[in-house]
C-alpha cells in the first residue's frame, strides 16, 4: 500500500527518475493558514546537497494543487506535486540486469516481475520528499494545538551525542551540517563522515525525536497504540532498522524499581512524572509528558568503490561506482523522522476525536 | 482500535477481570485442518504460572465458536472465547482512586473519563492470550506454505545470550523455564530472576524472533513495509519498548562495506545472501532469507514492595504489594511475539495475493 | 470481510447452526449507560416467530461480555455472544450435495471450496441478530446526541403503504404484525402474506427508514458519502436488492424545477428546506433535515413447495420442502435496517469528529 | 475520506476551479500495457460538451506521472494529473454569500466552516473525470482476465428504454448522443432533453451497467458484499439517488416462485442460471452470471432560469442563471458508472486473492 494513516492520510506515488512525485494529503483540518516559507524550509532540510556528504542537488519545489483557498485549508485533500527536474536516466543503464547488494532491486523483481531500474525507482528515498512536505503541513496544524515535533541526529557511525532526551537545545540543531544539537559531537560526526567518504565507504546513524505538548489521552489502547503507529511510521522510512521509545532497548536491562516513572505535579497542579522512562506513553496512550523515540538507520548501501554483485542470471558481476552518492543520509533523515512523527501525531489526535 | 491486520485480522475484546476474553479471527484461509492440541500447547506457553517468576494460574481454555466444520476451516471468521475463571475483583479495590506509576491507569482515565480498575482492565496483558490463540491458527496455515516462526528469550535483565540469529537450536527453546535455547545463558537468566524476586524487584528483557521459509516478494514497498507491519505488531504488545530487524541498532555503527549482504546461490541455484544484515527484507519486501527481529520489553511495572504514587486528587499515596505478580514476563512474551509475527506474516502473504 | 464501519465497527462471526454467534462492537463512546431491556426489545422485534409468517422461535439472548462497568460503557470493545440453543443439524443433510436456487450455496463453494451446509451457514440471516444488538447499542449512544432512527414496512409483495416519509406515526409501527404504521395497509399486507403462504410461496417488500435529529455537517464529501455508507450498510443485509434515498428512483423522472428543495427557516431561525427530495443529504453531507431511505428485499428464496435444482455434479434434483420457513422476512428486516442505519450514523458522526 | 477501495484504490483531490485534479491509483497489477488511446476515448465520453445538453468544453488531458515503464505498469502507484485549463473564477462571485438549493454549498459550510465557492469546489462533478481515468486503467487490467464492463443510458426524464439487461447491443451504445443502445428510445430521450432545455429546466435519468465474464467466487460474504461495494461506488457519484442490482426494487413485488433463478448447464457443462434475477450475485459473491445493476440520477440542480435561495444570513435571494450548464448529465454519467464498476470489480478480484 502507498497510503499511511487513518484519518489524516498521506498517499504517495512516483519513482526516483519518473516524471514527478505526487502525493495526496487527506484529512487536513480546515481553517489552517499554510506558511509556504515554512514548508520550503522543511523541504530544504531534506534536500540533496544538504549538510555534509550529500550529492544530487535539486530544488524540490512543491506545488500545492488543491485543498487551499487563499492559502487557508478548506478540509478537502491537498495534492502535492514535485516535478523531477534533475533526471539523468543514462546513469543507471549498467544496473538493468544487476541486483545490487542490500538494495531492493531483487525484491521488487520478485514481487512484481518488473521494476524501474533508474535510481532505485520506487524504492528510492526520493519518495521521502513528499513525506517532509506532508509533515510540514501536519506540523502547522499541530502548532494550532500547541503540539511541536523536533528531531535531531544523535549518532553517526560510532560517534554518539552524550545525554538523553532532556535538555536538548532545539535551537542548536540546525547550526551545523549534521543537525546535531551538541556542537562537539557534531564536529566529531563530521570528521567521521569525512573519514568514511575518503575510504569510499558509507555510514548509518540514529535520529532522536521528541513530541512536545501532546495532551494526555491520545493513542489507541491495544492495536494502533501510539508507539505502534510511530513504529510503523518510522520503520517505513528507507534504511530504518530499529525503533525504540522511552527507555527503549536499554529498558530491557533495567530493574522495575529503576524504571518506574514516579508521579508528581507541576506548577499548575497537573500530574506529570519525575522521570520519563515511559517516553510519554502508557498503555498505548499519551500521558502528557514528551513523547520520545529513536530511529536507527543502516549505512547507505551504495558505496563509492567497486562492489561485487550478481546479475539476473545469478552470475557474479562487479558494480563500479557511478556518479556521486551520499556517504551518510542521517542528517537528511532528520526531516523525514520529524515529518513522520508529525503526520502520526495529527492522525492520532483525529482518531481520538480530540481535534 | 481493537483490530490488527488487513486481510487476516484479529479483533479482540475483554478486560482482565471481565466475564470473558473474546476474539474474532477473520481472513483465515479455507481448508486448513486445525490441530487443537497444538493450539493448547501454544496457550500453555503463555499461560500464567509458566516458566519461572509467574503467578496466577489459569487454564485459558479457548473455545472455537465458528468458522470450522469438523475442525477444518471454511473461510468464515473464527470466534475465540476464553471465559475468565480465576477472577478476584476484590484484589483491586485499593486502586480505585489511585494511578499506579508506569501503568495505564491515568492514561485510560484521561482518554475515556472512566476505567475498569480491576487487574488493569483492558490494559492488562491478559488480552495477549487471544493473540497467542490467533497466532496458533496462523502458524497452522503458514505451515501449509512451508513457513515457520520461532521466538526465544535472548536477554533477561543484564544477562544476554551470546551469538546472533544464526545456528539457534529451536528444539532447545522449551527445555528450560525461560525459553532460552542457550542452556548456560538460561541458567544465568534464572539466577537473575531469582535475585530480582528476592529483592521484590522486577526485570525486563529481549525476545528474538525468526521467520523461516518466507518466499521472496512478500511485503509492501513503501508504507506497510514488512518491517513496518512487524514493528506495529510488536510495539502493540504490552511493555514492548523497542523493535529492530536484521542488523538493527547495531547497524547504525557499521560501515556500508561491513553491512552489505553479498549475493550467492544455494545448492538449487537460487539467489541468497552470504550474510543477513538485512534481516530478510529489502525495500520492505522479503528477499527469501530468514526474517529476523528483536523486541525489547521493559521490566514489570508492579513491584512486590511498597511503591509511591498519587490518587485521583493528585495526593501522594503508597501502594502496598498485593497478591503475587510476575517478576519477569519475558518468557511468557515469547509466545506473544511468535504469535504476532505469525499473524503479520500470514496477513502479508494474503496482501501480496500469494496465498 | 466481516467487519463493518470505520471508527464505530461491528465485526461478526458465526454460522447459522454453529455453536454461537459472536460480535465485537468497537468504538462505542464511553459513559453511555446501556439499557438492557431496550436491547432485548430490539432483539425481540427481529426474532424468529416475530410478526406473521415466521418460523423457528429462539430467544436470542445476547450476553455482553466486555466493555461495560456497572452497565456503563468504558470505551473498550463490547463483545456480544448469542449461544445457538435451537440447532437441528439433521434438518439439512439432504442439501449436502445440492445447490439451492437463488441461495448462496454455490457461490460459497466457488469461493472457499468448502461450506457449512446447515441452515445456509454463514449466509443465513441469523447473522443479522448481531447487527440488531449492535444497532441497539448505537441507538442508545445516538439518543445522547438527540438522534433517533426509525424504520417500518412500506411494501409487502404488491401491497404498498400510501404516502411518503412525512407524517409517519412512529408510535403505530409496532401495533401490527407487519410493522407498518398504516393500519389499513397493514391489514392488506397480512392478507397478502396469508395468500402467498397458502400457495407455498414467498414474498419480498420494502422497508423505509428515517434518521431524525442528525445535525448538518455529517458525512464525507466524495467517497464514503453518507448515502454511500448507508447504501453499503443496507446492501449488506441478506436479500436486499435495492437502495434509494430522498427522491430515489422516482427522481430520475422528475424535472429539476420540481426536485429543488427550497430553503426556508424554522421557528428558531435555522435553515431548513421546504421539501426534502434530497433526503437530508447534499454532496454526501447531512443538511439537518431527516435522512430518508428505502431498502428493497427480494422474496424469500426457500419455498414451501418442491423446487428444482442441481447437485454438485450438475445433475437435476428436486428439493422437497423441509421444516417450516418464513414466508416473508420483511417485518423482521425492519429491525435490521434500523440497526444498520444507527450503526452507520454513529460511525459517520465519529468520522466527522463531532461526537 | 477521499479514497475508494481496499486493495485497488483511487484517491482523488482537486476542486472544480482549482489548479488541477490529481489522483493516485494504487494496487494496479504489474505487467499491464496501458493503451493511452483507449484511456483518451473513455475521457472523451465523459467530457463536457459530450452528447447533448452539455456545456463547458475542456480537453481533460490526463497525464500519467508514475507507475509505468514504457507504458507497462510496474505495480507501483499511478499518479494522474489533469490541469484545469478552462477556469473562470469570476463566474461564481455572485454565489459567495449564497447557498444554492439542492447543492452542497450549505453542507460543506456546515462541515468545514469554509468552502471553495467556484463551480461547487470539491462537490463538483469535475472530480469524476479522475474516476473515468482510473476506471479506464482498471478496465484494461480486467480485460486481461476476460472481464468487461458496459454501461448505457436506460432512462432520461420520463423516457425509458424498453427491455431488461438481456440482449443489449453494446456496439450501439455510442451511436447516439445519449448513449442509449436503443435507437428509438434514444430519439425520444433527445427530444425530452430538448424540451426540458427549452424550458430552462433539467432532467435526471437512469444508467444501467453490466459486468460480463466475472468468474464465480468474487465478493465478500457478509460486509463488503459485492453488491454493497458496488452500491457504495455508485452512491458516491454526484447526483446518484438510487442503486439496485438484479431484480432490484421490482423484486419487492415478485413472488418467490417467480424470482428463483433455476440452475442449468451451458454448452461447456458449467453451471449457469436460466434467469438472472439475482443479478449475478448470491450471498454477496458472484455466481458467474453477468452482474447487472442500475443507478438513478436526480435532475441537474442548476436551472437555466431564476431560482429562489437564501444567503449566509438566511435572507431570501434570487439566483439568476449564469453561464451555460448541462441540462442532463446522464449520458456523461454513463462513463462514470462504468468506471466505478470496473474499479470495484478489480478491487473485489484482488480482495478474493484471485488475480
Amino acid at each position: 500500500m502507498n497510503t499511511f494513516g487513518h484519518l489524516f492520510t498521506l498517499t504517495t506515488a512516483g519513482e526516483s527518475h519518473g516524471e514527478a512525485l505526487t502525493a495526496i494529503v487527506d484529512g487536513m483540518p480546515a481553517g489552517i493558514r499554510i506558511d509556504r516559507d515554512e514548508l520550503a524550509l522543511q523541504m530544504a532540510r531534506r534536500a540533496p546537497g544538504t549538510g555534509i556528504g550529500s550529492t544530487r542537488r535539486e530544488p524540490d519545489r512543491v506545488r500545492l494543487l488543491s485543498g487551499l483557498r487563499d492559502d487557508v485549508t478548506i478540509g478537502t485533500p491537498i495534492a502535492l506535486l514535485i516535478e523531477n527536474s534533475d533526471v539523468r536516466p543514462g546513469d543507471y543503464s549498467h544496473l538493468k540486469h544487476t541486483f545490487r547488494p542490500s538494495h531492493a532491486d531483487y525484491t521488487y523483481q520478485a514481487k512484481y516481475g518488473i521494476r524501474a531500474v533508474e535510481g532505485g525507482g520506487r524504492a528510492s528515498a526520493r519518495e521521502t520528499a513528499l513525506r517532509v512536505a506532508a509533515g510540514a503541513l501536519a506540523m502547522q496544524a499541530l502548532a494550532k494545538r500547541g503540539v511541536s515535533v523536533h528531531a535531531y541526529t544523535s549518532q553517526i557511525g560510532r560517534v554518539s551525542m552524550p545525554g538523553g532526551y532532556e535538555g536538548v537545545d532545539y535551537d542548536a540543531i540546525y547550526t551545523n551540517a549534521v543537525y546535531c544539537p551538541d556542537a562537539d559531537a557534531a564536529d566529531r560526526m563530521i570528521a567521521e563522515i569525512e573519514s568514511a567518504r575518503a575510504a569510499g565507504d558509507t555510514l548509518g546513524g540514529i535520529v532522536n525525536c521528541i513530541i512536545d505538548g501532546l495532551p494526555a489521552g491520545i493513542g489507541e489502547p491495544v492495536y494502533d497504540k501510539l508507539q505502534a503507529m510511530l513504529a510503523s511510521a518510522m520503520m517505513s522510512i528507507n534504511a530504518a532498522h530499529g525503533f525504540e521509545y522511552g527507555m527503549g532497548f536499554a529498558g530491557a536491562a533495567m530493574r522495575g524499581s529503576e524504571a518506574l516513572d514516579k508521579w508528581t505535579t507541576d506548577d499548575c497542579g497537573r500530574l506529570r512524572t519525575v522521570t520519563n522512562h515511559s517516553g510519554g506513553i502508557q498503555g498505548g496512550i499519551s500521558n502528557g509528558m514528551p513523547v520520545t523515540m529513536r530511529v536507527a538507520f543502516k549505512p547507505v548501501a551504495t558505496l563509492m568503490r567497486p562492489v561485487e554483485s550478481v546479475n539476473l542470471h545469478g552470475e557474479s558481476v562487479t558494480i563500479e561506482p557511478h556518479g556521486r552518492h551520499d556517504c551518510c543520509v542521517v542528517p537528511r533523515a532528520v526531516a523525514v523522522v520529524r515529518a513522520m512523527a508529525a503526520i502520526t501525531t495529527l492522525d492520532a489526535i483525529l482518531m481520538a476525536g480530540k481535534w
